[in-house]
C-alpha cells in the first residue's frame, strides 16, 4: 500500500490534534489513499519536540524545522506552529517540492499570504490550508443542500464564532495577543474560520465593512490561567500590551449579491466554541451551531404549510462521510473527527491529483478579506476585497 | 375608583391586542391605576368598526377618527392604524389634551415623528409608543441584571428579528410593502423593536452603517395567502411594486463605546417570532429569543470555572411583572400579555405622573436611527444620528 | 346575538384565568358561539369576591355559591374552587339544569367523580372539566398528525409534568398538601393533565403499575414563600402533615396496545411548567414541551434518508385554531389563550349541541386511572382501570 | 516506559474504536500508564482480520481467538465480539492471568455473567466493562456533583436510551434481534447503558417492574438497509423471527429509597442516540442528553430565587479529563473521545493497582436486574434485584 511520510512541525495543541488525524486515517477511511507514516516531528523546544515524538507516535524528533523540511524521505509538511512562522516554513517546504498542510490563518497578512500561495502554485505542490470545520459533517451536509438547490439561491448569511476563555483580562498574554506573531486577534485566530465558512457556502466576498475592537488592552505574562492554548510560549515573555483585536464585526456584500455579517470573539461569557451560521434562501433556511455538531438544522420552503419548520437532521451514515465515521448519527462527532477527515482529503488528494479545498489560494483569499476588514475598521469605510486571479497564478506557476 | 376612557383608532390585528389589554388590565393589576372603559372604536371601515364594538366590548363605534378625537369624554386615543395615520392624529390628539399611545413604527420617517413628538411636548400629555416588546417579563429582567451590574459594562449587542411570513413571493402586497404607508419594509415594521430594545438594554445609538435589500421587487395585489396582517387593506388597490426593504443589516456604535449589530427581515424561512439578542459584558453575557419567551439567559463570570455556564431562568413570581402575572414560572407568557402589561404602565404614568417609557421621544429617536439607517445604506458609509435633545422639547413645551 | 351568562365560584388564581377567557372570547372567536356574560362570581370569601367582581368584570358577587346555582338567570356554573367543593356543587348545577365546567382534577375520588358524572348525565346539560393543556395548538396539532396516521400506529407514550415550586420544605401546607381538600397531591394536581393528554392522544388506559412518595412529609402553615396558589386558604390553619404524593411514577398499558409512562412532580428543581409527551409510531415520532408551547417537534418516518429529522414546527395560522389567535406563528401563546379556546369550545357546544370534550366523563375516567395508581402504589402490583360505560350512563340519564 | 501488548478479538465497528482508544491513548494522556502496543487482532473472519491488522495497526492478527489469549506475549485481551462470545473468551482470559476489558452487556444472562465474574475474582486480574458513556465529561460532572452534595439527596432518576435504527420494519435481522447471541434486544443493547448509569449515580437499583416490548417481530435476513452494525453477521443466515424485545420500559426502586425509571428502544424515529437522564435531589437537579453531549444541566437550589434555572456547562479544562481533551470547552468530545477516557482508566488500573470501575462485578449486577426486567416483564410484578456480595466473590478468589 502506498505510503505517505509526514513531517509535523509544532509540538502544541494542534500537533496533537494533526497526530490524532493521522493516526486514525485508516481506520476511518479504508482502504486509505495514503498510508501515513509519521515519521518527524519538530518544536523549536527540541526536548518537547523528543517528548512528542513517543506521545504522538512519530518515528524521531528534532529542534530544527529546516531539518525536516530538507529531508527527502519527507512526502507532507505539515506546518501547526504559531502564525510567524507559517510562511517561512512553508515557502521553504514548497520550495523543495512537499506537500502542504498549513494551519489557519494561512498567513499574518494578505502579503505574507501571497507569497505561499504563489510558491506553492509554481512549485505545483499539493497546498492545503487547514480550516477543519468545513469538515464538520453537518456543515458539509450544509454544502450539499445549497448545491442541490434545496434552499434555492442564498440571500444573506449570518456567522459567528464566540468563545470565552480570553474574556478574564488576567489571563495571560500568550502569542495570541500579539500582532507580531499572531498578526491579528479575534479575526485570525477564528474569525477566519467563518470566512472561510462564508465563502464555501455563499461565494466570494466582494467588500467589508467593519468594526474591530480591544475590550483587554494589556494582559499580565508569564500567568497561568484559562489561556492554555499558548502557555508554553510565556516563560520570560515581558509584561504586555495587547494589539491586536478582541472582536470584530463585520458586514459582507458577495459577489453573486447576497449580504452577510460576522461576529467573532473570545471574550463572551458563556459561549465557548460557538461557531454558528444561518443562511436564508428563497426555498429555505439553514441554521448551525458547532457546540451541537452533530445537528443541522434546515428549513424547506416547499415543505405544506402545517408541516413546515426547521428538520434537526443528525449527520449520520446517509450524511457526509458518513460511510467512515460512526454506524448510529449522534454517536458523535468530536473535534479530532474534523481533522480525521482534513487529512483524509489532504491525502486522496496528493495521491489521485484530484483539487483539494480549501488550498494556499483559499487560505490567501481569507487574508486579503482579513487585511479589507482591518482597512475598514480603521477606515470607517466599505473597502473591496482584491480578487485572487487564480488563472494568472497559474500561469505563474508554469 | 378612578377611570380611563379609551378611543381606540384601528380595528385590526392591533386592535384586538389593545383591546384585550384594556379588558385585562384590572385582572391582571389589582387594584389597577384607574380602570379601562373601553369607550369607542373608530375605523376607516365603519361597519368593520361596528362589529369590532360589539367584538371588542366598546360602548360605541364610528367610521371617522376624528370624532373620536374630538369626543370631549375621552381620556386616551389609542391609534392602532397603518403608520400613515399615525402623525395626524398623534397631533389632533395631542392638541386637545388627550392621552397617546401610539403604535409603533411612530411614525414613517423622522421628520414625521418629530411632529409628534413636539406636539405631545407642548400639550404636556402622556405619550407612550408601543414597542411591546420590552414589557417581556425576560426582557425586562435583562435590564434589572443590566442595571444592576450583574454582567458588567455592555460590551456589544447583537439581535435580530427574523419572520418568514412574507418570504413567498406570491405573498400579497399590503399595505407594510408600501412605502407611502408603512414608511419603509422590514426596518420600520419589526427592525425599530429591535433598536428599541438596542437602546433599552445598552444606549443611545450614535452611528450606523448599514444594507438593505428587497428580495422580492414586486407582489401580487388582491390575492390571499400568507399575510393575514394588512389583507383587509387590499381591496382594489392596483398590482404593485414593493419599494420597501425586504432585509436590513446593520453595524451599529453605541454612544458609550459599545457595538453591536441588527438584522431584520420577514423573510426568513422557518424563523416565525425571531426577536433575540445577544449581549456580552465585561462580567457576563444575556440571551434572549422571544420564541422561547419564558426563558432568558444569563451567565455570570464571577461563577466557578466548574459551574460556569449559560442559566436558563424561567420568568415567574420572582422576576418583572411576576405579581401581575401567572403564579408559576413558564405557565406561559403570550403576546397578549405584553401588551396588557403596557396598557399598565401607560396607565400607570398617567395617573401617577410617572414618566412613561418608551415614549414619543423614545419612538422620534428611533426614527431618526431608521433614516441613518436608510441613509447609509443609500450612501454606503457611516451615518451619525442625531440626538434628540429632550431639554429643549421641554423648553418647547413651556 | 345570543348570549351566556355565567356563574363563576372561586375568586382565586383559576377565576382570572376563566374570567380572562369569557372576556376574550369573542375578540379571539369571531362571531363567537354566545356573548359571554360575566354575571356573578362567588367565593366563600364574601368580601373578595366583592373585590373579584370589580376586578375581574362581574355584575355581582355573593359569598354563597348556592345562591349562583340556584338564580334562573344563570345559564353556565363554572367551578374554579378547590377540589372539595367540586362535586357539591356540580351536582347541585347539574340537578337545576345548568351547564357546567368544572376545573381538574374533577373530583378528589372515582366515586366522587361518578357522581358528578350521573348527575351530568341525567341532567342532559353540557359538561366540561377543564383539562385545557388539550387546548394547546401544538397538542391539538399533534392529535391532528395522529388522527391522520402521519406517525402511523401509535406505540408509546412517555409523558411528565415537572415543577419545582414545592420543592423547598418550608414552603407552605396549602390545600394542595391536604388529601380531605385536593384528594392527591402531585398525582391530580398535575398528574391527571399528562393521563388526560395520554387519553386524548393514544387512548384508554387499561391498566397501571405505579409508584408514590411523599419527599416533604410536613410543611409549616400561615407562611408565605413559593406557593401562592392557595395561600388565600391558610389562614387559621394548624400545623400539618402533608398526606398527599409529592411524586407519581407509573407505567401504563393502553387497551390499543401500546404501553406508555409517566411522572410528575412539583419538587424538580429547575423545571416549572414542563409538561411533555413524545409519542413514538410506526410512521413517525412527537415531541412536546408546554415550556416550549409553540413549538411542536414530529419525525416523518418517510422523510428521506438524508433529510430525515424533528421538525420544529410553529403554530400558527396554519394550525389548530390558528384563525382565532395571533396571525403569525410564535407570536405567542399564553396560559391564557389555552382558557380562551377552552371557553369557546364549551360555548359551542352549549349552542350547537355538539359533544364536549374533556367532558365529566373523560374527567372521572381520569378519577378512574387516578385511583387505580393509587391502588397500584398501594398494592405493589399492576391494577385494572375499570372503563366507564357511556352507554350504560347514556341509559342512566333518560 | 512501561508497555501493555494489547490482544483484540473482534474487528467490526467497536473494534474500530477500541484501537482508535489505544493508538490516541497517550495522545490525549501523557504520560501515559503505559504505552499500548497494539499486538494482534482476532476475527472469525481471518481475511476481516488481516485487512484489521493494517487498517488498526496491529502487528498481526488471526482468525482464532484462542491464540491471542494463549499467547503469552499478551497483557491485556480486549473482547469486542457479539455477546455470545464474551463468556467463553474472558474465562479463558482470565484463567490465563490476562487483563481483560469486554464490551458491554458483558453477558447475556446473569448466570453467564457470574462465571465471568467469578473467574476474574479468582484470577485477580483487572477486569473491565465497557460502559463507556461513564465516561463522557459531562456525564463524570453530574457524579461529582452529586458525589459533593451539590444537588443534595437524589430522589429519583429518569433515563431514557433512544435510537431509530431499528424503526425499519425492513432493516435486517442482525445479530442484535437473536436471543442467542445477544442475550436481549434494546435490553441489553441500550438499556444496560442506562442501568450502569443509573447505578453509578443515584446507588444500587433494589427491584423493578418492567414492561418489554417487541414491535417488528420478524425481520429480512441478509439484506443490507440501516443496520449497519452487524450487517457482516448476515451472509447465509436464513429469514428469522426477531426474539428480543425492541422496547422495555421499567420503574425502579433504588435502595437508598430514590425512585425512577428507564425507557429503551431503538424503534424511536427520530432519536439517534438519545441517551439522557434526569435526577431530581433535594438541593437541585441535574439533565443530560449525550446528543448534546458538551453540556450538563445543573440546577443549584441555593442560587437566589431571580437567578435561578437549570445551568448549561459546557465540559471542558475545568470538569472531569479536562487536562486530557481539548483545551476549549465544546471544542467537542465525539464517541471516540470516551473510548479514548476508557483505556486510560483500564491502563490506570493495571499499572497502579487502583480499582477500576465499571468492573466485571458491575458488569454482573448490571445482568442482573437485566434478568430481573425480564422476570419482571414475564410475571407482570415487582422483582427483587439480587445483589451481588462482592466480599464472597474476593474470599472466592483467595
Amino acid at each position: 500500500m502506498k505510503t505517505l511520510r509526514i513531517g509535523l512541525i509544532g509540538a502544541g495543541f494542534m500537533g496533537k490534534a494533526h497526530s490524532l488525524a493521522y493516526a486514525a486515517l485508516p481506520m476511518y477511511f479504508w482502504p486509505p489513499p495514503a498510508m501515513p507514516i509519521r515519521s518527524v516531528i519538530a518544536d523549536v523546544n527540541a526536548e518537547l519536540a523528543a517528548e512528542a515524538a513517543v506521545r504522538y507516535g512519530y518515528e524521531r524528533s528534532t529542534g530544527d524545522w529546516r531539518r525536516v523540511v530538507d529531508d527527502p524521505n519527507i512526502d507532507v509538511i505539515d506546518i501547526a506552529t504559531p502564525n510567524d512562522l507559517h510562511a517561512e516554513i512553508a515557502v521553504a517546504a514548497a520550495t523543495v517540492g512537499k506537500h502542504i498542510i498549513c494551519e489557519k490563518p494561512l498567513a499574518r497578512t494578505g502579503e505574507e499570504a501571497r507569497g505561499m500561495y504563489e510558491a506553492g502554485c509554481a512549485a505545483g505542490i499539493v497546498n492545503m490550508v487547514a480550516f477543519n470545520y468545513r469538515r464538520t459533517p453537518a456543515v458539509a451536509l450544509a454544502k450539499r443542500y445549497i448545491d442541490e438547490g434545496a434552499i434555492g439561491q442564498v440571500l444573506n448569511f449570518r456567522g459567528t464564532y464566540l468563545q470565552d476563555w480570553s474574556a478574564d483580562p488576567e489571563s495571560p498574554l500568550s502569542w495570541r495577543f500579539q500582532k507580531s506573531i499572531a498578526g491579528s486577534g479575534a479575526l485570525g485566530d477564528i474569525g477566519t474560520h467563518v470566512l472561510d465558512l462564508a465563502r464555501y457556502l455563499v461565494g466570494e466576498v466582494a467588500s467589508v465593512n467593519s468594526m474591530l475592537r480591544t475590550y483587554i488592552p494589556k494582559r499580565p505574562t508569564g500567568a497561568g490561567g484559562l489561556d492554555r492554548l499558548g502557555a508554553g510560549r510565556l516563560a520570560g515573555t515581558p509584561w504586555g500590551i495587547v494589539d491586536v483585536d478582541d472582536e470584530v464585526s463585520t458586514l459582507l456584500r458577495f459577489g453573486n449579491g447576497a449580504v452577510g455579517s460576522i461576529e467573532a470573539t473570545r471574550n463572551a461569557y458563556g459561549r465557548n466554541n460557538f461557531l454558528t451560521f444561518e443562511l436564508h434562501g428563497t426555498e429555505g433556511s439553514i441554521v448551525f451551531n458547532y457546540e451541537r455538531r452533530d445537528e443541522l438544522q434546515v428549513c424547506f420552503a416547499d415543505d405544506p404549510d402545517d408541516r413546515r419548520g426547521f428538520r434537526t437532521v443528525h449527520t449520520g451514515p446517509a450524511h457526509p462521510y458518513g460511510d467512515a465515521l460512526w454506524p448510529i448519527p449522534a454517536l458523535g462527532i468530536g473535534y479530532g473527527d474534523t481533522k480525521i477527515i482534513e487529512a483524509n482529503d489532504l491525502f486522496r488528494a496528493i495521491v489521485d491529483g484530484t483539487p483539494v479545498s480549501p488550498d494556499f489560494g483559499d487560505g490567501y483569499q481569507v487574508a486579503l478579506i482579513s487585511d479589507a476588514i482591518v482597512a475598514s475598521a480603521e477606515s470607517d469605510a466599505w473597502v473591496d476585497v482584491p480578487m485572487l486571479d487564480r488563472s494568472r497564478a497559474a500561469a505563474h506557476a508554469r
